[in-house]
């Protein structure tokens, strides 16, 4: 057993002396098993087969990438390059490469990464679970949680720390086609805490809100934009378009470093499109797949973007400016 | 060969001298197998199986049920209690058992039934098909093809009439978990009949109306009420509050058969819970799972229902009610 073993959900990535250990979530939830990383290609493919997925984890795993390299002797810029090219989406994965590259020694920098993600979620679950009323039936998508990040969750975090408030009714898991990340990995995540759970098709929500069985909406983040607009898993804009529709709130948690004041509007925010493979494998070969891994959601149809630095509501462009201009060494 | 299979899309089920032949819908697109039930039990396991499906070939299901029970001397009563128990959210079942128990021949009238099928359903395709504008991109939910009736379709009648018209670009398909009708059912009809088509994740559709890609909505139903609500595969609601959102219109597209008077509103129309497993196998035990077949979409989100006989805009009470008194022999 790993002494990590005995916390419900063990660590998503862990630097071990020269190696990066990290859960395969590809095997979840059928086995907890490990993948170790000892050079950057390795950890590119970690990241390409989604053994390793969620924005905040894989911003320790791009500061990883980098500790990898140089304790490896590779050349930092050129596996910086490999590592960002991996996912385009999550900027989270450029900004772990670049606060390892900034540093004298990446190594050190890559294990605070990891290191800030916990007490970090902790911050924003708090800030989040304040806004959820007693006995909350809340919605999520995907998979946002500890298994999304190093420990703890963004989303899913704010759902622990209302469950330790004793807020919590139920979870509506939204399956999350076509990886399945709602089934598979947060279905898990909530059974290891011991939080109520349902797990519904993605078609289904919709429904569910209109019998009035959900009261709140809270998912993670990949990139959000200068202006607030939000690029998560596909299938996030049509909850918040349903959302807006029944006058649900929705929420949206990501920590500070998902925001990206460099790009303007959720039109800048590259969407990568995934094998057709993934959806499915008897489609007619004179039949088309599409199979973009995320999509938008406009600032104007979230009620409100969770972080660790505080909560914007109605975020928009002067908001976040003014959010990230106060944060201690931007 | 059968005689059947030169045409592209075999009829989905037909009367045999005593035989009900149906093509297995579980079976494909891998396979076109073929199904023969001579009793009222095999054919209500097909039914319960989803070997046959889709609201019209339901309704010729439930006739050929009570011809199959008058043929092998069952008792006519009880074989029409079982074959309605089969599927409680399909009006046409129930409706195509009255109508062959109400006749002195039901086989005679099963075979009518059947034969009645294809002809309703260009009718209904040419009354669609002058709604929709030239170079249509039209998504479609679920199977409302060929497979759903005996012949042709309803909503894929629809596209199907505008592709014969040089009208349809491209048809988007959505895969429709759990049982994926839209990428092993309709993907393969579109294929057969040479419809350009491109299978995504349910969650994108919303995506792709946002990006101006889709310009018509068309559905089926298992059952319109007499409000002009209407039951459909599950996430259809959720495709309705989408399309109004983006100001696309939304159409249903059903025989007459599939509107039930007796029911005065969406809310009495019975929605069946399918088994969990159709949805994960990978669930936690402490994790539940709701997996309703069926939504139901209020008639203020749709822009109107095509029937063969004729387009009702704006669905409501009063126009129903009209449109079904003045069907021959109501």
């Amino acid at each position: 057993m790993e002494p990590n073993d005995e916390r419900p959900i063990p660590a998503t990535i862990e630097w071990r002396d020269g190696v990066v250990r990290l859960i395969d979530q590809t095997r979840l939830p059928a086995q907890l098993v490990f993948w170790d990383a000892t050079t950057v290609d390795e950890l590119c493919l970690a990241i390409r087969t989604l053994a390793i997925r969620g924005a905040p984890a894989l911003g320790a795993a791009g500061a990883m990438g980098i500790a990898l390299a140089a304790h490896g002797g590779e050349d930092l810029d050129d596996a910086a390059r490999r590592l960002v090219a991996t996912r385009p989406t999550a900027v989270n994965l450029r900004w772990g490469v670049e606060r390892a590259l900034a540093s004298a020694d990446p190594v050190a920098e890559a294990i605070a990464v990891a290191a800030e993600d916990a007490a970090t979620n902790r911050r924003l679950g708090a800030f989040g679970a304040s806004l959820l009323p007693a006995g909350v039936r809340v919605l999520t998508h995907c998979n946002a949680g500890s298994l999304a990040c190093v420990d703890y969750g963004t989303a899913l975090g704010v759902i622990r720390a209302a469950h330790e408030a004793g807020k919590v009714k139920m979870v509506w898991v939204d399956e999350t086609r076509p990886v399945l990340q709602g089934s598979r990995l947060t279905a898990w995540e909530l059974a290891r805490l011991g939080i109520p759970a349902t797990v519904l098709v993605d078609g289904a929500a919709g429904s569910i809100m209109a019998r009035g069985e959900v009261d709140s909406v809270i998912v993670g983040a990949d990139r959000i934009a200068a202006n607030g607009d939000v690029a998560n898993k596909i299938g996030t804009y049509a909850l918040a378009v349903l959302a807006n529709h029944h006058d649900i709130p929705f929420y949206v948690a990501a920590p500070v470093s998902t925001i990206d004041l460099r790009c303007a509007s959720g039109a800048g925010i590259p969407v990568e499109q995934r094998d057709a493979g993934e959806i499915t494998s008897f489609v007619p070969q004179t039949v088309s797949v599409t199979n973009p891994a995320f999509d938008v959601t406009p600032a104007d149809l979230v009620t409100a973007i969770i972080t660790d630095a505080g909560v914007v509501v109605r975020p928009d462009r002067e908001q976040l400016a003014t959010l990230m201009s106060q944060l201690p060494g931007v």
